[in-house]
């Protein structure tokens, strides 16, 4: 795989540089691209034809594809068709079906030519097929003529074949709405893997026929149904995408103790947890009570889950049970262990033995990673790249999750620079490199709901993706960001809710349907970063906090704020466009204004009152930035007494307040040590110039 | 019913207008409100008890309520409970079940007491109780303590027994989700009948077992199979809704025929209809065979569906088809009928034994009105409240769709001044109006998709719907457009679209993500009115074609034009806020600039491109009112010249295109008159103000 890789001639044309053609807003950017002149119109009359092999998960693609296209371009079910080979639009060709249960590895190559007369698609199979769709979709645009897809020739394939998204249900729980729009989501990226993360110690989400004590005791009556899980693996495998089910253990495991205490490493009883962090709940490596149950158990979700891969989870454990059992101590005595890692060691192999047993290769977090495990083990790592390489070298597959913790609230291009063959990983043999896999991003949900889980998961998830598909020279930040944009918005008629839900939650917010000013503020904040949130929080957050903040409403990462920063760099480089320090001047006296059109709605609800004293930063910032612009106008060298008051200021204002970041702050920061001179600059018809 | 109506004392308090306490954003606004001080804290702590008769449907009443209340505040799924009478914080007592099957006349009235200790919800029924909680709900705001509902005190009942939305699923079908989110938006404005029309020359949409070629031939695939047809009316039962099935014939039933064309009074063969308009296919009542068709197919769907009322349509009969086939015309000769109509009477009358032979109350348009149908039928009447009266005067009940076509595009209060009881029907005697039931909004579908028929149905039904409900002195628009706006954004917490699928549009419409300068255009156009838009048509329109147009996005009212339209109608007053005309400047230049930067969009946009020349008239039309406020602002009198010149040009805006209304043009106008001196006036510290 990785070798193939390497002798990959990658034809990618920096087609975002070409002034003639409108840009490709293509996500993940494909393998090679070569454009032509021409476009191909795509109106109610367009088609698709299948030829050679077909099946019907080829056929449902296809449906799925002209259901997708004519949300996009606003079409009705009567039109655009499956016709015949002689009047297709878009011939299909395609050489082989697909495993009944879709495979690691399977070939998802795809050939694509777009002419004005029209289209074809080729590949070794439905699964290629269906990811060409995805590519043509992303073609189509709004142009003089029509809706059209541009003239190109697109050979592609992916870098790495294991590229997922996990989704933790255990501590919010999401309805099925929430998982199948975000399958469409990891679709139209090209994501393959979807990752269930289905029990925590707050919550054991799916239905046990055999131990029903799990659900109905475990999870506050929120939980998928087994006809509901059949329901979402036929929706994914529709989406050629494989669903692999973890249920986490030993640890993180309080939620399976309600109901069968007798799992536990101390007696109970439990309750399910409400608190986020790491507990000492963990189930009994020493009994032999314990393999039975989950013999049983695997056995059962093994037929439930068809994917080869099962998760363990394995993270985690405190090992404080362990440690005050005195049994426990007696057993591991009794076979010279020396560590609660030991321990744990000792109870992976014993599931794996269980795991294979019913036919199913192990996954687990890196904590599993010991050398009792056979090869056949796949190791997710949340620690690194390092990590990563050495179980590699060891002979065992792996996943990279470190650098892709969407919950973590970094921005966009913090997770696209993450790559899984960097660091250590970077000088293994190809032989060991062919052993990583890919990676998955994980949306940890202490503070997610249903209803801005998507604001969490999308847009970044999307460079994500093209980090795991595109050869690894497609790493232009700017152009990654100009397409996220465009991508964003295409995953709005997929229903999914990360640019629609937003004003829909400020307008809760403010409590009136005039949300401008609210708006202005909340665009240029963030959440607080990795695990700050929980740090800083007013009071213990739990599993029935409201969600409903100006916190849980804002982006994970501010365009506003970006794109400011971007005009500050600009115009402090000396060559800004026309017209920037005009923007930044309007942008400027809109913050500072800002403040006292807020002040109405804070003295109506107490969502926006939170956030008040970051208003008032805004505003503080907002004047300081005005004041540093006039003295780069004047040419003038701001007095240092301004200059540390202002800095001072800055300082201040980027600490968390209501557990949200001023993201404008290191960009004034920038206003203020150029006033000072450190960049000199002077002003001639309205541009300010370098002396 | 009426006469209880009469005697109601109704205690409306002018609520808006009180200064003290914050709007009550109810609609429809209940018969009688008491304010008192203090308010409610709704936190996550929140429980509602149910004391007196309890059944399934009351507990899943008070469910969906809190699935509700959690949306509308950002709450989750373990927030807020059901508890015990001694910790609840709201108290349902209901004195009675409600029938099986829900009927016409059931009591709908609650009384509901809210304190800052807690609230009280009674009613004789289930039914009441579901009304009262959906007040409950929208007596909910954002406060300075947090989530709160204001001391009152309410009681309520409805003015009409049926308060109807017809959907028509015919010309276009609707799917499930769009049925299921429109019946939560009637329940959230008290509505209880959803009138299915559920056959067309376009399309036949239910599955039937007896005949299946109706819907396997008529349907084009889309239909709603009977497990999904029990699904809704679960769905709408459980929101108090009843679910009334039209199936309309002896005409509209082009799509019956394409299975069965024995039905038909020509030989066929049929296709399913594409054009709009009334076409000549109708049933041939001169056979046995249409009456033993009818008689299982009545039979199976008068099982399917509960409701005591079944729909046979009955409106828009050419003849032509009669009128050509001699047997026909025989059959009329020899039972001595003069007309088509008396033929329809025949035909309408041995229906209604079918229909009622199997349990069932027949309704039917205007035309089915003939002395030879029993009293016990229900008139629909698109023909107006003096149809309406006749029928009532004849011993009929009836019920107003004329008024209430949401199809036309018909701004709100246009609909809401609408009155069933007005017209020959105000004349009515007090048993004689009882038989007036109620109306229904009517959603045809010729220019309707899943994508935009929201934003035609909402919120402007939400104002029908206080018609029907609140007592007839509830009439003032400025009011009722106000709550209007509130109640339209509290639809967006239940997953309508037609806020929410606005900028969607647009995005698709520009090809761009930016859509300001679209956005600016879009916002004060209206589509063409009434029947304008087939008349208006580039091509003749279908059922394949797209409705993707800025005319399918727009509004069918432009909340910007209203208020610029206040604004300018406030200055002319001579008693405008201050700061009046400032705004209308700004807007204004905002327009007049609007066309040159909205062009790069129509160089790279077709559709676009189409409503260029309205941005020219917009441009246009804002540079006249421009220097109409000058002449005004300075005292002068506008030259004939000019001002002859300027009302050319308004009225060449006021043309419609690309089936697009400018909505300004009538403002601008007046500003033009004013400065001719018809409205005199002068500036002074920047307020126009009468000489």
């Amino acid at each position: 795989m990785r070798t193939m890789l390497l002798v990959l001639t990658v034809y990618l044309l920096t087609i975002l540089a070409d002034a003639q053609s409108p840009p490709l807003n293509l996500m993940p950017m494909p393998a090679s691209v070569k454009t032509a002149s021409g476009q191909l119109v795509i109106d109610p009359s367009f088609s698709v034809a299948i030829s050679g092999h077909t099946e019907p998960r080829l056929q449902r693609a296809v449906e799925i594809f002209l259901s997708d296209l004519r949300r996009q371009t606003g079409m009705l079910p009567l039109d655009m068709k499956i016709s015949d080979t002689a009047t297709g639009t878009l011939l299909i060709q395609c050489d082989s079906g697909t495993k009944e249960v879709q495979e690691l590895g399977e070939d998802e190559s795809y050939h694509l030519e777009i002419s004005s007369s029209g289209a074809k698609l080729n590949s070794p199979t439905t699964l290629g097929i269906m990811r060409g769709l995805q590519t043509f979709l992303q073609l189509v645009q709004t142009a003089p003529v029509g809706f059209a897809a541009p003239a190109v020739t697109i050979d592609d394939k992916p870098r790495f074949p294991w590229r997922g998204l996990m989704i933790d249900c255990g501590r919010h729980f999401m309805p099925l709405d929430v998982i199948k729009r975000n399958l469409d989501g990891m679709a139209a990226v090209k994501l393959n893997v979807f990752h269930w993360h289905l029990s925590e110690n707050q919550g054991f989400r799916v239905e046990s026929k055999r131990f029903p004590k799990l659900h109905e005791m475990g999870s506050d009556g929120l939980y998928y149904r087994q006809d509901e899980v059949h329901d979402v693996i036929a929706y994914a495998r529709e989406r050629g995408i494989r669903v692999i089910p973890e249920f986490d253990m030993p640890g993180h495991s309080t939620a399976w103790f309600v109901g069968y205490p007798e799992l536990a490493s101390a007696p109970g009883p439990y309750e399910i947890e409400r608190k986020w962090g790491v507990f000492d709940p963990a189930m009994d490596p020493t009994q032999e009570h314990t393999y039975h149950f989950l013999d049983e158990f695997i056995g059962e979700m093994a037929k439930l889950f068809p994917d080869n891969f099962y998760d363990i989870g394995g993270d985690e454990v405190n090992g404080k049970q362990w440690d005050a059992n005195p049994k426990i101590q007696e057993f591991m005595r009794a076979h010279s262990m020396k560590s609660n890692q030991d321990l744990q060691a000792y109870f992976n192999k014993r599931v794996q033995a269980i795991v294979s047993k019913h036919g199913k290769t192990m996954i687990g977090w890196d904590e599993i990673l010991r050398p009792e495990l056979p090869r056949s083990v796949v190791i997710q790592s949340w620690r690194g790249q390092d990590s990563l390489a050495r179980a590699a070298t060891q002979g065992y597959r792996g996943l990279l999750s470190h650098g892709y913790y969407i919950d973590l609230m970094w921005p966009a291009y913090q997770h696209y620079v993450v790559d899984p063959l960097s660091g250590a990983a970077a000088a293994l043999s190809s032989e060991e490199a062919s052993r990583i896999l890919g990676g998955e991003a994980t949306m940890w949900a202490e503070y997610v709901s249903p209803e801005n889980i998507d604001s969490r998961i999308w847009p970044r998830t999307a460079a994500i993706a093209e980090r795991f598909w595109s050869p690894p020279n497609v790493h232009d930040v700017n152009s990654m960001y100009q397409r996220l944009e465009v991508v964003s918005h295409r995953l709005d008629f997929l229903g999914l809710t990360h640019n629609t839900g937003y004003a829909t939650m400020l307008r809760r917010i403010a409590g009136s349907d005039d949300i401008s000013t609210l708006k202005a503020l909340a665009d240029v904040v963030e959440p607080v970063k990795n695990y700050t949130r929980e740090e800083t929080a007013p009071a213990e957050p739990t599993s029935l906090t409201p969600l409903n903040r100006v916190v849980d409403a804002a982006r994970p990462e501010s365009d506003a704020a970006r794109q400011f920063t971007d005009m500050v760099n600009s115009l402090l480089s000396g060559k800004p466009k026309p017209g920037t320090e005009t923007q930044i001047r309007a942008a400027l006296i809109h913050w500072r204004d800002n403040q006292v059109d807020l002040q109405p709605l804070a003295e109506k609800s107490f969502l926006v009152k939170e956030v008040m004293p970051l208003s008032q930063n805004l505003s503080a910032l907002a004047n300081a930035g005005l004041a540093a612009l006039d003295y780069l106008a004047h040419g003038e060298r701001a007095p240092d007494s301004w200059k540390s008051q202002q800095l001072a200021l800055v300082e201040q204002a980027k600490k968390q307040q209501a557990q949200l970041l001023l993201m404008i702050a290191p960009a004034i920061r920038k206003l203020i040590d150029a006033s000072e001179g450190q960049v000199s600059a002077t002003a001639v018809n309205g541009v300010i110039l370098p002396k």
